[in-house]
Order: structure tokens, then sequence, then C-alpha cells
């Protein structure tokens, strides 16, 4: 073998730049780092995928359209690299009824779940030397997909003590003619928040000042449960352009079915330019995408879930999140600065200082892990050392236990054990 | 809005660079252009998709298997991003079958359909500056993917009288150390050529000359209905790293289930370096993939799928081409350099001196899905000008029909009626 394979092994662009964390290859080490001889069962708060437990199934309806169109043999064809047509329009039609106005389909364009809208949204809109802004602590992709695409990331700070917004003199302070968009994602993953109206205004505001976009992800849409209700992004379309991103995964509890969707929420046409739907159409050509059968599944999907299947689901998450957030008190070394009130996970704050042999975040889930066979992620994985995610999309039953053994291992790492 | 936006959409890599011909694009131009009017029921032998028609079903067993994975509620949730385990597993045994040595789940990366693995493998090889060599005429998706990813493509050509094959001489002469890999397509599309064991010889004696990988994609893997056997281009592995793309879209006729592979065939462990496995697994995280439930299926849908259904499509397949072969025969405006031996597609050179009015392959194919409501792909769109690629994928009655009107078609526009 000549040499010019090996050469080419070392990519000049630096294979090890995207060798950054990713929230699923922590988990896979902190999972085999538990202890196979622990009789405990392993519990895990690290992903936000519910489908393990049985009370976050998803409705029957979604199951029995799938089917139906799997077995009517008219969808094991390519679809349009874009997305069935009357995918699209149901889509549209979705997320129209929470906006001062009409979707088309065209606006519409069908990924394989919420991360192939992530990376298809930061592709098309890579260019040389261009900028995004991304929020810290974030979902770990946005990262992971603008080092592939040779984006720089600026990070901006969530405000924890101000139920985690959008630190906006920061983003205008981050921003210049070479930022491409602001990402924010309402509600929040990994902080639990929802944003108001106001705050949301205000974001389009600032974009509109930078003259950027707004990349919203939404893939917690409707998942709020506090006081605040959900407001699409979308709304403020007119402000600034808005590229909304979502998927049947949190809503529908099936995230392995990779249904999502990049949507333009843009009334004023800034992105209507041919040129760049062109550019996104043929993005969408060498993209994959969602199996024809679930895709023509979707208009029934929409709409025959009842309500009281989307209720039984914010229950049972206000639930999750209210145990979180009483057994979190209960717990000196660990805080959180507010109640979630969104999406199925949250941040607490790790004190350091009243533990012993614990030097980080990375070192306190690695140890419960293995001595508790609880799996929780460490803030690193989303930009915040010495803080943890908990994700609390679990049965009570499960949190409980999970709470009781992330106790007892607080109270054996602790400095002063009676103040427990 | 300030003038960021506006900026934003020339993206200096410039938008039009991807704005190259697809084969989709072009067929829905054409389909654009039949005239709704006419009584004719519309033909299309344009994409290598033949699920329209009933002969062309996929197996029940295959079906049946994805109705169960989904009704269990096991696989609702994600999969692990390169793959669920079982189905890295069946497809490395599947592929493994036809080869010297044995594949591990490690080689395997399940993907959306092959569309994704080839996005993937190009993305993952790609680096400033590098090249690929592309066949011509070849699968535009490979342009399109190399241009998004800054790929410089570097054509060579199949040589039509000598079955296609790779015209090595030139794949030599266009190779230098920034060339990343050959592509090859075997069976050929859009050629319907299946090559010998001893051209794949050589095409991995040329790649380890150059020190280069060789990319081939079998998306029609074991459709070979002529004399000669489909040889995976892996059996030569260990002559040269071979990235072997494949899906279940084309034997088990099932292309809208988006369900592919990524497959390293490297028993000598080339591309076995970790940050390349690393780099790999990582590119794995934003890509989307699969559904859950249907990866969870492939096990089954390979164990339980019976040859006599293998069998069935191979004569349904090997019948149409001959159909093809006789019907070219009869126009002479149009002629084949060899009858097809594999795949859905082959390509037929138009003699434009012998036709009147028709300027260009583009030209002809309008008018004949205008006035005959029949689609055929110009050839410029894989990449030969006045050429057409025929698509027989087809029950027999609608590629007699199709050819009928061809026949007419041709009939009308010929300078010498009386030579019909």
């Amino acid at each position: 073998m000549e040499s010019g394979v090996y050469q080419n092994l070392d990519n000049g662009q630096g294979i090890e730049a995207p060798a950054n964390i990713t929230i699923k290859g922590t988990l896979s080490l902190l999972m085999a780092n538990t202890n196979g001889d622990d009789k405990k069962r392993v519990i895990s708060l690290g992903i936000g995928d519910p489908t393990a437990y049985s009370c976050f199934r998803t409705t029957v309806a979604a199951q029995d359209a799938v089917v139906d169109t799997l077995r009517s043999y008219k969808f094991n064809g390519y679809s349009p690299t874009v997305g069935l047509p009357q995918t699209r329009k149901a889509i549209a039609k979705y997320l129209s009824s929470d906006l001062p106005y009409e979707l088309s389909s065209d606006d519409v364009y069908v990924t394989a779940g919420c991360t192939q809208a992530i990376e298809m949204v930061l592709s098309i809109l890579a260019r040389p030397g261009a900028n995004v802004l991304l929020p810290r602590p974030g979902f770990p992709i946005y990262g992971l997909c603008a080092t592939f695409r040779n984006l720089e990331i600026r990070y901006y700070d969530l405000l924890p003590d101000n139920g985690w917004e959008v630190n906006l003199n920061a983003v205008e302070a981050l921003a210049d003619h070479k930022t491409i968009a602001v990402v924010i994602i309402n509600p929040g993953n990994p902080c639990g928040n929802v944003y108001t109206r106001q705050h949301l205004e205000k974001i389009a505001e600032t974009a509109k000042r930078l003259g950027i976009a707004v990349i919203a992800d939404e893939v917690y849409g409707h998942l709020a449960f506090g006081d605040k209700p959900f407001v699409p992004m979308g709304v403020f379309g007119s402000v600034a352009p808005v590229f909304t991103l979502g998927s049947l995964s949190k809503r529908w509890l099936v995230p392995g079915w990779r249904l999502g969707w990049l949507v333009t929420n843009d009334p004023n046409g800034v992105y209507k330019n041919p040129k760049f739907v062109e550019r996104i159409k043929k993005y969408c050509d060498i993209c994959g995408g969602p199996a024809t059968f679930i895709q023509a599944a979707v208009p029934l999907i929409i709409e025959q879930t009842k309500e009281a299947f989307f209720g039984k689901t914010i229950n049972m998450l206000k639930q999750s999140a209210e145990i979180c957030y009483k057994k979190i008190k209960e717990i000196p070394c660990i805080s959180c600065p507010s109640k979630a009130e969104g999406s199925m996970a949250l941040m607490v704050k790790l004190n350091l200082s009243l533990l012993k042999d614990i030097s980080d975040d990375m070192d306190f889930c690695f140890k419960l892990a293995k001595e508790e066979s609880v799996i929780i992620l460490p803030g690193l994985a989303v930009g915040l050392k010495n803080w943890l995610r908990i994700t609390f999309a679990a049965e009570p039953a499960a949190l409980e236990e999970a709470f009781g053994r992330l106790k007892s291992f607080c109270h054996r790492y602790s400095k002063q054990q009676n103040g427990y």
C-alpha cells in the first residue's frame, strides 16, 4: 500500500476537531462504568428518550396510522426529497394554528428527525469565515455540526437566575457581519425553561438589528407545564426570519421514528430568494430523509391524536418535575435555580465545596454510575462544567429511587456528614 | 431589516455551485411538461423505483417484520447513531457470505438509504483541496455531495464498447496525491452493466498503486441477470480498502424505507485508525439515520426472505431487459452498445443526424413527455449528452406501450420516414 491513503487520514481540517464531547458518547462511557455485579437496576436520567417507560408510550392512533400506510403498499417508493406533499401540508397546517399568518407547504422540509434539520440549516447557511451563535448550556449536536461545516462557533450564555433567558447583551457583543444566525432552544434543553412571549420578541428584535436569522429549536414544542405557555418563535417571523426545527419525537414520544422538519417562518420572504430555495432543495437531495410510509402517516397522526394523550404526557412531566424539585432540595450539594417548566431535562449546580474526593462533574457522574447505577449527564457535555443535566422523563418510581441513591451517594461524599 | 441577512444569502462558496442537474429535478420538469389533456396514461421510465408496479412488490415477510417491530413498542426510541447492534451484525453477516473474510459489526454503519451512505463517505473523506474520481456516466448525487463538501470532482469515462468498464488509464491519469477515492457503481447505474471479477481486481490494483480507496456503490447488488455473476468489490478489500455502499432499497424493492449502509471492507485495517473511526462515529451523530423499528426488522428481513422472491425479481428484470433490447433495435435513431445485465437502467445513444427538429437529448425528452406522455431521462442528467437513460423496472405491458409510443415519436421526427 502506497502512502496516499494514510496521508488522507489526516484530513487537514484536523480529524481531532469534531472530537468534542457528545451526549451519547458520554452516556455510553458512563454506562460502561456501571458495576455489573450491582444488584440494583441501572436507572438512566441521561437522555431525553422516555420510551423505555410504559407510561410514556405513544398513542395507538399514531402506531395504527404507520401500520396502515405500510400495509397499503403505496408508500414503499421514494418520496420527493423535500418530503411528501401531504406531509408538508399537514405540518404547515399544524404549525400555522399557533401563528398570526399561514405557512405554506413550501415552507416545510421533512427531515430524518430534528437532528437532520439541525444539520441541514447549518449546512445551508454555512459559508467561509461565517459564525453562528449557540447557547451555553446547549445541545452539543449544534457544535458538532458547525465544526463539520467549518462554521465558527460563538457561545452566548443563558442566565440561570433569569429563567435561563438569552443574554441579549452577549448576543449583540458576539455578532458581527459574518454571523449567520442565533440558535435558541425553547422549551429549553438542557435547562427545562420556557421563554415568555416578551423575551422571544426581544430575541427577534435583536436578530433584526443584527441582520441575522433565528434558528428556533422547538423539538420540545408544546411540552410546557408551568405558568408560561409555549409560544413558537415563528410568531415573530415578520420581525426577523426564523428557521423552526421540530419533530414528532418528543410530543408524540417516538424519537426513533426520525420524523422531523425544518420550516421557514419567513412571511417577509427574506429567504424566499429562488437561489436559496434551490440550495435547500439540492441539499435535501443528498440527505436521505425519513421513510416514505412514516411521512405518509403524518397527516393522520396529527389529525387523530386526542388532546387527552398530550394532556397525559404533560401531567406526567409536571409530576416528574415536581419530584425533582422536591428531591433536589433535600440534597445540599446540588441546587436548581428554578423549577423545570418545560422539555424533559433540567440543570442542577454542583457545590463541590461540600464534597470530598470528587474533583468535578465528570468525576461525580462516573462515581455515581459505578457505585449507584444511576446515570446522570455531566454538565460539561452541554457546556457547563460542574453542573449536571438530569432528564426527568421517567416513571415516578424510578425517579424517586434514583434520587434516593443520589442522596445517599452525596451523603457518603459529604464533608460534613452531620449536615444531612 | 438590516443588510446582514441579504448578504448572507450569497454564501461565498457560491450558491450556484451545487445547482447542477439532478435526476429528480429533471424528472419533475419533464412530468410538468406532459400534456394533461392527453388521454394516454403517463409512463415513467425515468427513475429506479419499481414500487409503482404490483409485480415489483416487496415480500410480505419484510413487511410483517417491520409491523412486528413497530407493534412491539420496543423500538420507538433512539438507536445508537451508528445503528442498532443487531442490525449491524445482520448486515455484516449478510455481506460476509460473499467475501473471503468476515466483516465485523463495527465495519457497518447503518444509514438513511444509500444516499446518506454516499453523503457520509464523501464528507468523511473530504479535506481541503482534495478530489474524488467519479464515473461518467454516473449517479449525480455523487457530484452534488462533492460540491457541497468542496471536494473537487474529476470524471473518468466508462467505456461503452467494453461493457461500460472503467477506463483505468484515465483513472491513473486523473489521480494525484490529493485524490481520496475512486467511485465505481456495480451493477451499473445508469448503464445496466455488471463487472467481471477480473475487472474489479484491476480496479483494486489501480487503487492500490495510486494509494486511494475504492468507494463501491452496490445499491443494485445481486441484481445481475446476464452471464456475469455479481461480485462485491469487497472481495478485493485486502488489495485496496473499499467502502461499500448498499441498501435494502433495490433488492427488497423498498427504496422508501431508507435503510442503507456504509461498510468498511478493510481487512488490512487501513481505515481502522481510531481517529478515523471516531470521525465516522461523530459524523453519524449529526446524520439523523433510519427509523429504529425499521432497523430492528433487518435481521428478520434478511433471514426470512425466500430465494423465490429474489428469483422472481431477477426474472422480471431479465424479461424487461430483453424487451428493451428488442424494441431498441426497432428504432433506428437510438442504439444500445450491449444488452443490460444488471441494475434497473440502461443507456441508449441518440443519433441526432437521423432526426429533424430535435436539438439534443433534453429537447428529445421534453418533446417526448409532451407528445407521448413517456418520461425518459436525458443523458445529460447522468453526464452523457445526447444519450438517454431508460429505467426498465416496469411491467412488461407498460414497457411495450412506452416503446410503442417512443417508436412512433421517433418516426414522426425521422428525416427519412421511409426508413421505417
